[in-house]
């Protein structure tokens, strides 16, 4: 990935780590990672000074670019944008700023497990993971078509060609009470765990340790299984675009997860 | 739940939500959530005032009770402990507490993906999850009995009985070089959404969309699958323990999305 460009260090979002370098900064590889992952936490500090507990919730969201809204492009720089159940409090801090930033301070963690790594020892167990950590300031969007563009883009992540799908467009009543928070990003790193266990020198030339301690990776990944129709529905089969996706994420995923164990 | 006892309501957790009532503050839930997943997000204040950013890292960990070490009673108050690469930051601060409270405050997010809600409008969409927010104050396990004891737990949430199948005791140097966060939990909550999309009057009425459009759940859960041996492992069968673990946490987890899907 030497080659895509990439977020400048912070000491915030330095990945030391003994061993092996585990950290990536380049566009690519952070903005791949939050946009497979179904769902992340989001974490911000509490307007309330004697509350001394960072808030967080889980959201949905994407990593895209409204300047360049056809485009593809993870190795570039890209916002941010966010939706879920936004609490009053995310909302009142998001929505313009605490006078001193320009949006509210929102840490961003999505994680991706890969596998178990089964080691001799304890000490050595780990698991497999792809696991980015941004930061950035986050305000309410606003424009009109920036949020419907936005909308349309989660709902794609979530089924891909979902939103053509469903009856559109949405109403004004919706578009008043959804809320799309875009963040834009001023530090982010990744940090990748893959392969088999590192054990101590020590315990690989313990014969009888070998004998009796399997090792290896139990590869995980989030798996989507069979569509399960609602009673209310009316459609007769599963139709392609909820079957291709389901065939394509599990494949992608399986297939990272035991690429991962294999590296 | 009723009947199990639960954390007292704090504004912070207090899960907030228009239409179904999500919140559970009982131990069982919350408890349940946390021991079931296999990685979790920890976000803390930095130590740093001119950074406006929460810290946020990917951690494991279980919820138990050291002074029952045998019991695996969920319903009722628990500790929480933290394992994973743990930062400079984290366990300086965590170490002895800040001089006003007695250790690091923790904010803790561990989140079941359960299924994908397809609504016959993008405003409808959502997910089935089970998703668990704890706030407590974090301390370094100092005593040997207790972080041996932790160290067995959070192995074995790993994979179940993992711990007796690998060389132990761990040596002075792996204990030293390991390092177990205990949380004193203060509040908590967890949010559960189970069940079909739930479309509007108006959409409902229309034949036209409703013969077109599919609504359901595509059920989703993290699957763990074959395990694949590393190159230096000498133990010709994948053991019991492994094999087992795996065919209970894929049934589990399967099962518990599609229930959800049929709630």
């Amino acid at each position: 990935m030497a080659d895509s460009e990439a977020y400048a260090k912070h000491p915030r979002s330095t990945v030391n780590r003994y061993g092996k370098p585990r950290g990536r900064y380049d566009y690519q590889t952070i903005h791949s990672v939050v946009n497979t992952v179904p769902v992340f936490h989001v974490s911000f500090p509490t307007p309330d000074e004697d509350d001394p507990f960072p808030a967080m919730i889980p959201m949905l969201g994407f990593m895209g670019d409204f300047s360049a809204p056809g485009s593809d492009d993870l190795a570039r720089p890209l916002d941010l944008y966010l939706h879920g159940y936004i609490s009053s409090r995310l909302m009142k801090l998001g929505g313009t700023g605490d006078g001193v930033h320009e949006g509210l301070p929102l840490t961003i963690a999505a994680t991706h497990l890969d596998g178990l790594v089964l080691a001799l020892t304890p000490n050595h167990h780990s698991y497999n993971y792809r696991s980015a950590i941004l930061h950035g300031f986050g305000t309410a969007v606003t424009d009109a078509d920036e949020k419907m563009w936005a909308l349309e883009k989660i709902t794609n992540a979530v089924v891909t060609d979902r939103w053509q799908n469903t009856r559109l467009p949405p109403t004004k009543a919706e578009m008043i009470s959804t809320q799309v928070i875009k963040v834009s990003v001023v530090s982010a790193s990744a940090k990748i765990r893959a392969g088999m266990p590192g054990d101590d020198r020590n315990d690989m030339k313990n014969d009888e340790l070998r004998a009796k301690t399997w090792i290896g990776v139990v590869p995980t990944w989030t798996q989507y299984g069979q569509p399960i129709a609602s009673p209310e529905n009316r459609v007769k089969e599963v139709p392609a675009h909820v079957r291709d996706f389901v065939k394509a994420v599990n494949e992608r995923e399986e297939g990272t997860a035991k690429d991962a164990a294999l590296q």
